[in-house]
């Protein structure tokens, strides 16, 4: 351990000083912190290195209803590719899948207590999002998909910035790009079918979504909160088909409720897409084999996962990483959008 | 620690106590636990897993492409199934995504040797499993997801049987019956879009096909195999409708791949139900939201997975659990299958 003979004293002296138990005088105390400063160690990350309780494990709590996971290809493809870098290096990935915000905060605190994870992963960033507090308390390592926003000043580091690394990958481009793709097929009356807005992914969508309707100079949007659920996706469709002057194009916040959307229209008689467009969000599996195949917008989790772990075990490995800021999410033109019927018209084609 | 200064004993002491360590009299056990139970703590895993040597997590490993996991949403809601039960018990699950037969035997291995995992389930199971004999020499608890077979008498328990407790769905009845559907509605080219050989499922599944197909009394019937990907039973249909007498109705071994199938019809044309009728396999999510609604066999994950995980936590607890038979999984009619279009002419209607 470099910090111990930095500081000239023996490991179990270190190991004293950074869990502030008592036999350590203040000078060697002093002498140890000031060492391990100037490797570069976080005070959370100390103890922990320096303990023998490693688990070699990282933790995944999903604060979300257990049916999600297998609703939503999103959460299983990102945790392959956290697996496919995990389990070359011995790690295991502990999962939880907790249903309300009360047990996602216990589970934090008992993976702490029980020493069952080194680091997690914290998905589904939130406002104010209270386990980033909770995680530097509990001086557990982590990396969050996304920046944080709305951290109070406590909540930063001394750098002012967020306490954990951030594995981003800026979702707003691609709905920026399928607002500018249906507008200039001839779409005027754009809907939006988004996530929760009390998730930052959620919200921050349907942001991008606004500023590009404004940008394409179109009067009308509606936008409709939903669950991310796929039940949801196939009610607000319905909602949104069933006016007199329905949209002739949805852009949706996931692909679920996009093959949701699709299923609802070829229900109705509407044909995909001269009728109607759809563009979803994830580019998950199921995307290029419905019909038509789903326009969407590539958000790649298997290589967020990846990304995320590496971040993670640099982390634990180094005291700190830095953020990594993937390709943004980009449109991937397939058969469910295009020029509406109206629009075909117009132009004579 | 407060524990400590209000029982009147040292810390040591206190430590010693709450791990069931020797050395504290019954007097002064009894003080720290009771000062310990006034002050809110409750004694961490750790302490629990230090005098039980129990890690209080069961293990998942599930050996295919870390893709299967988003590609096919069974895992998911199994694991959504399992973690329902295990988070009200405080108990974690510890997955691991292995790409081959070797990783996944280590990864059994080194789960046990190093104390992560009271408990393993056993999915996917294999012809000659060399899954079972290597966890009956590890001695870790275990339950299999359906009967192995072809056991030998090495592996078998003292009453001959199987050394781990089973929880089964039959599969072969949803299957029967989907073929038997199929043939009541008038269709007499049925083909079989098989999973992989390899898994007892997958053999089991394509059995029951033609056991159904003999006792309908129908001659011709294709089976092609796959590794129950996605994207092999787009090209499974692709092959199957490029015959120039291609079936009249097509039995998927999965959803995955009956939605594939569904948006191979759609694209090259063919009506659905008239033209082509499509069963699936496993009642995933999107199953009644695509369109039309897939016809399919519910086998309810979720529910398999809760009980998996209740008939682990009993043999743990009690070293026996018994074989758990769920209600055989069962075909839901919805709109993908019905009579074909020569028989709708043969019959006047």
């Amino acid at each position: 351990m470099d910090v111990a003979k930095r500081a000239g004293v023996s490991k179990g002296l270190v190991s004293f000083a950074l869990n502030d138990r008592p036999g350590v005088s203040p000078e060697s105390r002093e002498r140890i912190l000031t060492a391990a400063r100037e490797l570069g160690w976080t005070p959370s990350l100390r103890a922990r290195s320096l303990s023998t309780r490693r688990s070699f494990a990282l933790g995944l709590v999903v604060g979300r209803t257990p049916e999600v996971l297998g609703a939503d290809p999103f959460f299983p493809s990102f945790i392959a590719g956290v697996e496919s870098i995990l389990a070359p290096e011995g790690r295991a990935l502990v999962l939880s899948v907790v249903p309300d915000e009360e047990a996602e905060l216990r589970t934090y605190r008992s993976l702490v207590a029980d020493g069952r994870v080194d680091g997690v992963f914290l998905s589904d960033l939130r406002h104010n999002d209270p386990r980033i507090p909770l995680l530097v308390e509990l001086g557990l390592p982590a990396v969050t998909l996304g920046r944080p926003e709305g951290l109070t000043p406590t909540d930063l580091n001394p750098a002012g910035r967020s306490p954990f690394p951030a594995v981003s990958i800026d979702d707003t481009v691609g709905i920026a790009e399928s607002v500018r793709y249906l507008a200039g097929l001839g779409h005027s009356r754009i809907a939006h079918v988004a996530g929760s807005a009390s998730m930052l992914h959620g919200s921050r969508r349907r942001m991008a979504f606004d500023d590009a309707v404004r940008a394409a100079g179109l009067a009308e949007c509606q936008t409709i909160e939903t669950d991310f659920s796929i039940g949801a996706g196939a009610a607000a469709t319905r909602r949104l088909l069933d006016q007199d002057v329905p949209p002739t194009a949805i852009v949706f916040a996931n692909d679920p409720m996009a093959i949701a959307g699709l299923g609802v229209a070829h229900e109705l008689g509407l044909r995909i897409p001269g009728d109607l467009s759809i563009t979803g969000f994830d580019d998950i599996n199921f995307a290029r084999y419905v019909y038509p195949p789903l326009t969407t917008v590539s958000t790649t989790p298997a290589q967020w996962g990846r990304a995320a772990a590496r971040t993670l075990l640099f982390l634990m490995e180094h005291g700190s990483a830095e953020d990594v800021d993937l390709p943004a999410a980009r449109l991937t033109v397939r058969g469910s959008a295009g020029a509406p019927a109206s629009a075909a018209i117009a132009t004579g084609t």
